[in-house]
């Protein structure tokens, strides 16, 4: 596994020496993850200035959450008080003769970039902008295979939850019990804070648990995912808790179910970002409900919850094959509720079959 | 209590204009919401230009865990596609005339304050500095009763774990089994990710924990805290597992114990923060543990669960009254264990009875 994160660097290093600044400095914990195996809290990497090293605050403390750092990147671990890190591996840099070095002012607070610019006056920092984001979105099959185990423990934890008495339960406790059951089957934790949204609630993206209990007739919404080896995957689902749903509650639902897969058959390689959320945004305004829609329909996923692409109106780009998306159209009416439906799914070539659903769990409309 | 908010913001304009700059920029979460009572996901606040503004990037969702906004102020929504709403509020500081406005360059990034210099390049941008993590340092009555019943909430989810059986359950379930309690006692949720360590993990630091289960003859150490109206206590305790501990455990115990007691006993308006530190950490380096004591012993805790200050060697400053803070010095052996025992008080002048304990869990060695 080592070879991948020495073959990132390597692509790094090339696109740096192409921009003519040699060294880069890594500061974005995901990104120091996606290049070194693992990221410790506070770690960065220097690449490209002589070896390759990982600057740490603290000895690693070896926790399988932090990933499992290349054993073959040299480490260095500051004293106790040895202040910033990025401070140091700057150092490091002009010490290794680095004229210049790009580093991601995206992430750098202002008050961070001056410090690294003072340590070292004759080095020259630029702007590495979001070139590792860049790489991350198309993924290798060991990435998917993370995320697709990420999903199957996700639909775990959901279909267990479906077995369950939810009438009289609160969302706060129907989101610790979901997450529980994440960590159960294997999850290093959420991909993100579980929402479980009743009622009016529902349908609501990003909603956080409240106090309020299920009640019989509501809307049952729920978006969830577990954090897989540092691969995160989401699904999002809407229920009705009674023996039958209103008439208002099918047809919302029908309508959210068609854009969402009207947006799931656009996926393919070649195909515009804007055009996936198109697919359904047209068939949700064609039915009046503009207003109530999210200004993005879904996005990339991967060492990240929310990664490059956004799959939005004013998006620009075309997806490629092994791209890990998000299709999670919904429609929240204020003072009733809503629907909300969202897969995780990989893009590929027709001839591979077209887009891989991970999430599987059923997207017929049930009745708890 | 929205005119907490407005003494709040008109001290921060007060300051500005003492330092020539009449308005400021606020996005650091945590001090947004001191200044105003919430912090919806991404909003900034103005002070000092026209009116002070709440600049959201969506509606408030009125979600309890963001906090109660304060209804005098006024809010402004940006559309779904508006962009970054510190950029649209350096925007609003120059129609409204300002010529130099104070920002937070120890939160924001390069790159955001880059676009927010170019949105209105006359006027002038400046370093607010650490102003209101400043202010934030001595702690109202009402802030010291949040902390006080999140100190409650926490003792209670403590001691129905220590009711329970132990042996044989991972540091993972203790863990969920804990911030499932706190949330069932009233917490918003927990404070900080919770720490359960056993075994040979047990007084480490910030220990994730991890699939080992508790066994007969641990130490077992547990640090967590609740979240409640934003405000964060913090609560570290190390039991023995079984019916009698070793003497090796008693020992390490007493010493710990003795160390935090000693640390507590200097806590007093105008003591100087090394000295709090130096009691406990003198007592630790006499019986040979300096190299097994953490760089720091404590810190202040309030809107965000590590604030200023710092309890540490170096720290320059002395207490107030009014001031919450940990003490929680601890030791970990490598490959036998540790101890950690950990509190939040709140600094009080001696006339007014000295420092109140805020977490009343027994520091008893219980043998569980």
């Amino acid at each position: 596994m080592s070879e991948v994160y020495a073959v990132r660097r390597a692509r790094l290093r090339d696109r740096c020496a192409a921009s003519g600044t040699a060294a880069a400095l890594v500061s974005r914990p995901a990104n120091v993850r996606y290049l070194a195996g693992g990221s410790p809290p506070g770690a960065v990497l220097l690449v490209g200035a002589g070896d390759d090293v990982l600057v740490c605050p603290r000895p690693p403390t070896g926790d399988p959450a932090e990933g499992r750092l290349d054993e073959q990147l040299r480490q260095v671990v500051l004293p106790p008080s040895g202040g910033d890190p990025a401070v140091a591996a700057v150092d490091f840099a002009a010490k290794a003769g680095a004229d210049a070095l790009a580093v991601e002012e995206h992430h750098l607070t202002v008050t961070r970039h001056r410090a690294m610019s003072s340590v070292a006056p004759r080095t020259r920092l630029s702007d590495l902008g979001h070139a590792i984001e860049q790489e991350r979105i198309v993924k290798d099959e060991d990435e998917i295979t993370c995320l697709r185990i990420a999903a199957e423990i996700t639909d775990q934890a959901l279909g267990e939850l479906l077995e369950s008495i939810l009438v009289g339960r609160t969302e706060r406790h129907l989101a610790l019990e979901l997450e529980r059951r994440l960590v159960d089957h294997g999850a290093d934790g959420p991909a993100f804070p579980t929402s479980v949204a009743t009622g009016p609630n529902a349908g609501r993206g990003g909603h956080r648990p409240s106090d309020r209990r299920v009640e019989e007739g509501d809307f049952l919404s729920v978006c969830l995912g577990a954090n897989y080896r540092g691969y995160r995957c989401e699904i999002g689902r809407t229920f009705v808790i009674g023996t039958a749903p209103a008439d208002w509650q099918i047809e919302l639902y029908d309508l959210v179910f068609a854009a969402q897969r009207a947006a799931r058959q656009t996926l393919a390689p070649g195909a515009a970002y804007r055009d996936v959320d198109r697919a359904a945004r047209q068939i949700l305004d064609a039915a009046g409900y503009s207003d109530a829609v999210a200004p993005f329909l879904g996005h990339g996923v991967g060492l990240e919850i929310e990664e490059d692409p956004q799959l939005a109106p004013s998006a620009m780009g075309k997806l490629d094959a092994c791209v890990p998306v998000t299709v999670e159209p919904g429609v929240h009416l204020p003072g009733r509720g809503g629907v909300r439906i969202d897969d995780t799914l990989v893009v590929r070539q027709e001839a591979d079959g077209g887009p891989e659903l991970l999430t599987i769990t059923t997207k017929e409309l049930l009745a708890l």
